[in-house]
């Protein structure tokens, strides 16, 4: 079969044809139709990811045929039986198991999910990893209500994307931060109550003062940035963070925290619970992912070049059939 | 009556004849035993609190007389409604209104308890504050199980010496940190199941690997530190933080914490439901506050001397009744 294959670090996936290997007990082959990226793939082509041979096929997010059927997969494998937290042996289709951006993936039977009848197959693709992320994040850990004032910092991204488009299925009034106007303008189509730019002076501040402050702030930025949104907390906020893309957390006021009561919660992923009702919320309130641009197979570095950029808004997903030719 | 009382920052309170306000509606007068020092009562000498109107009597922890029976004051004033976090109006006995460095103290009627009946008058005046905060911490926000294992850093403090004689009658596994030898010691004989010195190069690496990591983390320090404790969270661990001493947080791994799927708590003093479930804890388990030295009225300023060099392990308890002389 056709598949993009990365071979080394520092390089992107690159057309190749590739053998796959026998299916194990209880897996079915999967045809994919599309596959959705994420900035994990980006890492691993970074070697920032541990346990990475190659050969290796990436992509954790697929849409495809099996039987006729047009499925999803769930991309978690081994979650283990502790909702709170994934086991050790917790891993990621599409490293080390060989994922989506392949012509053929090979799964467990019970990873296979009907796809949402709303979603086109890219649309479908663009969901596994970043719905379920922003699910747990936003409801499982933040215990997102209805009517409840929530911050999304740096809207760019696919979860964040996502993040936004369930907190107003569900009710909450939505604010997003970015540094890029194009950005902000775009979420304000989408029916989010505000938005601020975190490059201007006192955005935190003025911010506050606009809102009141935060019932609950999902960040996946970390760094100096994270004490700015602990300030825009409102008393017994809830604080979920899934993701440290500007590193270590410093200048946090341990004081602002606990005299506020304030919750603060890292999340992953979610187990298959999560993504169970990720996929009935997304039926439910006929949610469609916001996809920054389908790429072909063929053009796949383009795509990693913009994960490097972080220029999107939303996902990137790549058409794999017929996107070799 | 006489009183200690503060007329300005940068000095001790001093013995002095004071003229207490009429009574208002619901109030009683209490005849006080002794008082327990808490550091907020030095930070307030020190002008660290807002709100400071002088002359004024610190003290929130009150053992006293009243129609001749012995009553502890819940020094609580307007929690308010909700259980997640103290109301606007919130404050606390011993400024802004008047507390129980003094020998009579004014509150409100329902703010008295019956003193547990195991506990001395010097004993019962070491409880209040500390024990609600440490209750809050440990159960209602860090909802500590029989059998877990936690981390109390920083043993010396009266929050923290409290925490870990409620996490030991808890049924908890209980290991704890200090820069003292000597207190770490003295930890030991209350049946701490290891203790640690922060001062020592590697000490959490080496506490990770003979421990393997823990459920529960508890502190009051915040600062650098606070990244150390960090690396010892078990997945899904709860961190609960009631202060900031060292001040801010720096250095802190979101990677860590949201891999782990790690919840930090923020948690300061406690509703009057926890001031109620913490005294019948302390009823149950017939706990006895550690107590780090009695001193009488006339020479509370040797206490908010230890207080200032934070040397005492346990709590500092002020003997009004007869102390004066």
């Amino acid at each position: 079969m056709k598949a993009l294959v990365l071979n080394a670090f520092g390089t992107y996936p690159q057309p190749t044809e590739l053998q796959l290997p026998a299916l194990e007990a209880g897996e079915v082959q999967v045809e994919v139709l599309a596959a959705g990226l994420n900035r994990r793939d980006y890492y691993i082509t970074k070697g920032l990811y541990p346990g990475v041979s190659f050969p290796v096929v990436l992509g954790s997010d697929v849409c495809g045929l099996l039987n006729g059927q047009e499925v999803l997969i769930n991309p978690n494998i081994n979650w283990g039986n502790d909702e709170q937290v994934q086991g050790a042996d917790y891993h990621i289709l599409g490293m080390p198991s060989w994922g989506g951006l392949a012509e053929y993936v090979q799964v467990q039977k019970d990873r296979i999910y009907p796809k949402p009848g709303h979603l086109s197959s890219t649309e479908a693709a663009a969901l596994p990893l970043a719905g379920l992320t922003a699910y747990r994040a936003l409801f499982v850990r933040g215990r997102l209500q209805a009517g409840e004032r929530i911050l999304i910092n740096g809207i760019g991204g696919g979860v964040a994307s996502m993040t936004c488009l369930f907190a107003l299925a569900a009710g909450a009034e939505v604010w997003v931060t970015s540094s890029s106007p194009a950005k902000l303008s775009e979420a304000q189509n989408w029916g989010v109550k505000g938005i601020a730019n975190y490059k201007e002076e006192h955005w935190a501040k003025s911010l506050l003062k606009e809102t009141g402050g935060f019932d609950l702030i999902i960040d996946s930025a970390g760094g100096k940035g994270f004490a700015d949104l602990a300030k825009l907390t409102k008393p017994a906020a809830r604080m979920v963070f899934y993701g440290g893309t500007k590193g270590k957390i410093d200048g946090l006021s341990p004081q602002i925290l606990f005299w506020r009561q304030v919750t603060l919660m890292g999340s992953t992923m979610g187990s298959d619970a999560d993504f169970e009702a990720m996929l009935a919320f997304v039926t439910k309130h006929k949610i469609r992912p916001i996809i920054d641009q389908v790429y072909p197979a063929k053009a796949v570095a383009d795509a990693f070049d913009t994960l490097e950029k972080s220029s999107q808004l939303g996902k990137l997903v790549v058409a794999i059939k017929g996107g070799f030719d």
